[in-house]
């Protein structure tokens, strides 16, 4: 199996609500390093999993619908909290609809796995790791 | 599936039995930086894998069993190395048996796997990885 | 000149004011991985510049000051942007503040220079770093 | 399942083909930083998954036959790219070979699986992963 | 005195002459991570040292005059080896220009020293820290 | 001002005497990762601080001289904590002696300054800086 990981970050502001969150029930914020793996079984021709620099374009255009805001506000977030977990799943869906709309070529399309992980700090993590298509989506 | 990581530190003494080890023969040390990654395939209904800040304490509270000894002479280990591999079992082990206790609440009994690395150095780790409970558990 | 530096963090939510700040005019947040160096010149009879522990609970009680915050809300921010270099020296006066109150004891006293460094991304920081006391210290 | 992972790095020039590629169809260079996970099921009677001493020299050595080098003269890549991924998938074969001739000695027959990942910036990095031998090699 | 620090990177190919430097002198290639420190003693009217938006942009642009370039053919580097060193000085006489040419704006003319660092591995790295004008420039 | 650092490690046990180290009074170990920064003013003819291989090999002498040892029974620290600050200053120290054995050459008898600076942890680190020799160097 080969992979490919490009990194990016985002920085937003947003609350939670459920008093296990203590502090973080206040409106606060954080950085997300963003590292985003693309997995496949085989090289493309050139061999490359994915082109780095069009991923990273891609990656840092998910970003951007996302930073520097307050994701409180944010109607595709309406009724939930958006925990790291929330957010890496969030950035995955949208890469996999970038995929769908062709923005990662025909190396996209090959794309079997797409692994985003979001450090909120330098002791904390999490990840969403799913398919991105196909029967092997549905199961997460 | 999702992930969240956090991290911790344990500084201990200790020596290695076997020519393989050269100069670790020798009584020395090691810090171990500690990454655990819990899994799980569902968010609870916060949104969340696990609750980070407790996560972090049961983890502190792992580390603390361990952390500034000389672990030649601590009883769990007689008999074998304490070498990195050993010792991300150990903290896997403790980890399992924590959320045996219920420590992590209901979140930490749905935790299907678990990965726990240390980094003795900035060019050398080992890690363990197996599920929490079941038959699973037992291939390791 | 003997240092210790000790890390920790915060996360918040502000806005800027200023066309200068594009986006970040909105409001987001960030996670700041914060290092703090201490200095002198002579290591006292224990052998330390300050002890470890004691100077990480006081960073992150100054850090508590901050941390799960709008600081757009904080009137000790009022009127101006609570940019990361301002957020430096904010964090640099605290500890200031909290050696002048003996919190670090007679270590604490005995230091002469501190530089804090927020970290905002995995590309970018902002430090502040000055004198303890006396006329050093109105030099910035 | 039980890892180990080793860090080394190789500073080498190249250039590759493809309008993909843009200006890094210039001839420049890179230095990647190599991480080399090795696992296994069980450990050995020393408690270890294999000697991290032996196991750093046996990846510096499969590394020296890449460094300091210009891979665009480099037979063993005639016709291809060395991409960061073929470089990948180049440093696991050798070291597969390395098994191979029993430089890694018992413990080295008994890994199973190795990834190898090549980080060519703070923001970019490409793995390969398979199995040692048998059936599993053939599917990467 | 506050500082703001912003990190890019660069890919090139190069030899160097002089027995000292072994295999080296063969042609091969780094990556450089690349630090740029930006230090004043005061804070401007938005309460920044520089732009770190407009900052990235320039050091981007300085460093993509070297990158993805074999620097052996490089006018600007006729008869002198390309250490990390030399090359860390030609970033930072650059960036003096830069300022010079005032695409930094007032911020960037109240800059007082400036701090380049390159990072040519993760255990290896060279800088060059001076005055960005005046007297003081000229002591290097 | 040039400035070229290297890192390596060692692995050491030891204990603290004084109330002021709570745990740490008891046998248990660290892995301080060391960075030696070398700094002078003016390059050599081949362009460089100090050959980055040399120095390495030099460093690593000196930290195998204190690795894979008790620092309890190390005549050369008798009567003192081995802190992480005071063995800094003893890698400093020996540093400077391996300067005036002459092996680090000439270009090692250029250096001016060098600062020690261990990573106990991934959350605190102590560093030593001094001249290498004159006036300068009784100053500490």
């Amino acid at each position: 199996m080969f992979t490919v990981t490009v990194r990016g970050h985002m920085m937003i502001a947003h609350s939670f609500r459920g008093e296990v969150f203590g502090p973080a029930q206040r409106l606060h914020g954080a950085t997300y390093i963003v590292d985003v793996e693309f997995r496949r079984r085989d090289l493309d021709i050139h061999g490359i999993v994915i082109d780095i620099g069009r991923a990273t374009e891609v990656v840092n255009a998910v970003l951007g619908t996302l930073s520097f805001r307050n994701l409180d506000d944010e109607a595709a977030f309406a009724g939930q909290n958006t925990t790291t977990e929330v957010l890496a799943r969030a950035v995955f869906d949208r890469l996999v609809a970038a995929i769908g709309r062709d923005e990662l070529g025909d190396d996209g399309r090959a794309i079997e796995t797409i692994k985003v992980t979001l450090h909120e700090s330098h002791i904390a993590s999490a990840a969403f790791e799913g398919w991105t298509q196909g029967e092997g989506r549905t199961q997460g």
